[in-house]
């Protein structure tokens, strides 16, 4: 079958591998009907893989189920599902408690011998633990929106739901990626009354408006930063989302976090160190929160508001390439010529 | 009158000053019937101030209103009162929210021309925001507990709190010094069903025990984390309390919180920048969360157990003196000779 590799730093290349099969019988096969980039597969996109091996690349996908191990109970051949981003084993006490992205049998796709979720199929861990049926046709016009419940959508709630959102708050996001703009809907979804969206695509913030932001601030840094504390009394936001992952976007969510507020990360963090002191978190009181999503444990929360169309995440997707695209995708989206390219094998 | 003042690392002098007086409307003068020494003020004894002026010492004091300003309401004259180590207006949105650390009128006895408690007397800045009335003598047995109020117990209690210290929880509390030893009993009064005690001083962490603690460990760093994660399942503890201040209890508190916890600091940080990243808080959703702890919002909520004696936080003194002995008793502190010297000005 054919499968993305990501060989070095601006080197994506589709070519033959293996077809998946059955190893565990916990396991299932399933054939990719439809996949995505992420903004996070830029990351290595940009800086190349850390060893010599190529990397099978995507960790977002819907698929009907071809093949399914002994044990599998909770899905069967012809199945549409999704899966989230991490595959969970959906029993241990990490993953009975909703963090499947800490399941000590869990992995993302793409990683160590997993497959990844560019390619026309995948061997799935953990079947049950991990994948989700859902109840639409493999060429539903709903397929763009119930794609994001792997990962993007899932991740913007997760930033949400960690920063307190509730009914009535005031929330900035930093960052006009699919997360940051997903951040928006989740927050607005949440019961948000006011969301500042900062970023500087135009094209993007006006998806973001659309999803319920209230006010765009295009400036970032220290502009930025007052911009922001002018729209709020000079006090800032109680709930800040960084969906970004820079050093920079940290900082600004500093700044523009009221005191006794939060900030809750879910862009990948591109640095380990970060201030945390008297100056920055502790005199103020700010919870630093957020991190890696557990977009498997929020499939059951958000799947009824995209199927009734109560919200569309699927806006998010603004090209449609097949595998051999690819490649051209990642391009497109490292130039920010392309928001989120979605991908039928 | 008498105060304490630091001339620089390891100088601190008891000398005349002016007497304190009314100087705003708001204002009121506390003659001080007991203060005491504090594991902060232990930073700028052992550095030094920044400046070339004495700095005036002390944030914790119980005492009688001597003389108050023509909008004070709240106290009269004769009354005994406890004072939060931050004074605050009570009226802005900050206080009214319960932070009134953040209090845009508020400071730190002390600080600017803030007077210090290690003293006779003291100008109380918005004393209807500040102060507490005590329904005791001067001379109630109860004084120790009741001055814990102003800083050590209410943040223990803070840590706690932010930690989300709940009925049944398990917490690790680093730190054998007055706030951890408090935050110990902070969690117990909570509910906290488990509480690991990491501290290497034999006398103190007995005062833990009896406090609440069901596990002590003297071990740090590394071979400390081992031992709290073997007494966890390898896991770590939900909430850990960092009560400390120093990058290495930091480094400590990340390695020994659960996946999904909360590490709550309330040790003043002696660094700025520390590990956030996806190897430290990210990839396992570990919050990090507390700060300045703002007592004057917890004393409701304290008073009645400490004056029913459901809980005696004034276990933690351990030392008497008059202000003559303030320089010895910062040296006692300082060489862990003493846990924490009340003051009988």
């Amino acid at each position: 079958m054919h499968a993305t590799l990501l060989y070095g730093a601006g080197d994506v290349r589709v070519e033959d591998v293996p077809d998946p099969r059955l190893v565990h019988p916990a396991d299932a096969v399933v054939r990719i009907t439809a996949a995505c980039i992420c903004g996070s597969d830029l990351w290595p996109f940009a800086t190349g893989p850390a060893g010599g091996a190529p990397a099978r690349m995507g960790h977002e996908f819907i698929g009907v189920v071809e093949e399914i191990g002994a044990d599998v109970t909770s899905v069967r051949k012809g199945d549409l599902v999704v899966a989230p981003w991490v595959f969970s084993d959906g029993t241990c006490d990490y993953c009975r408690e909703g963090l499947t992205t800490s399941c000590a049998h869990g992995g993302i796709w793409g990683y160590g011998d997993a497959d990844g979720a560019q390619a026309e199929a995948v061997r799935v861990p953990y079947a049950d633990g991990t994948l989700v049926r859902l109840p639409v046709a493999a060429d539903s016009a709903l397929i763009p929106g119930l794609l994001t419940l792997s990962d993007v959508f899932g991740t913007g709630h997760h930033a949400a739901v960690r920063g307190g959102v509730t009914a009535g708050s005031t929330v900035t996001v930093i960052g006009d990626g699919a997360v940051g703009l997903l951040a928006v809907l989740a927050a607005k979804r949440l019961g948000a009354e006011r969301i500042v969206l900062m970023g500087r695509h135009r094209a993007r913030t006006e998806i973001g408006r659309e999803f319920g932001a209230t006010d765009v601030v295009a400036a970032r840094g220290d502009e930025g930063i007052t911009a922001v504390r002018e729209l709020t009394a000079g006090h800032g936001t109680a709930v800040v989302i960084e969906a970004v992952g820079t050093r920079p976007a940290y900082d600004q969510a500093v700044g523009v976090v009221r005191s006794g507020g939060t900030i809750s990360r879910v862009g990948v963090p591109q640095y380990e160190d970060a201030p945390v002191g008297v100056g920055s978190l502790f005199f103020r009181n700010v919870r630093l929160t957020g991190g890696a999503a557990p977009t498997r444990a929020y499939i059951a929360d958000l799947l009824p508001d995209v199927l009734s169309g109560a919200v569309d995440p699927g806006r998010v997707f603004d090209v449609t390439t097949d595998l051999a695209g690819v490649p051209d995708g990642y391009r497109r989206m490292a130039a920010r010529e392309s928001l989120k390219v979605l991908v039928r094998p």
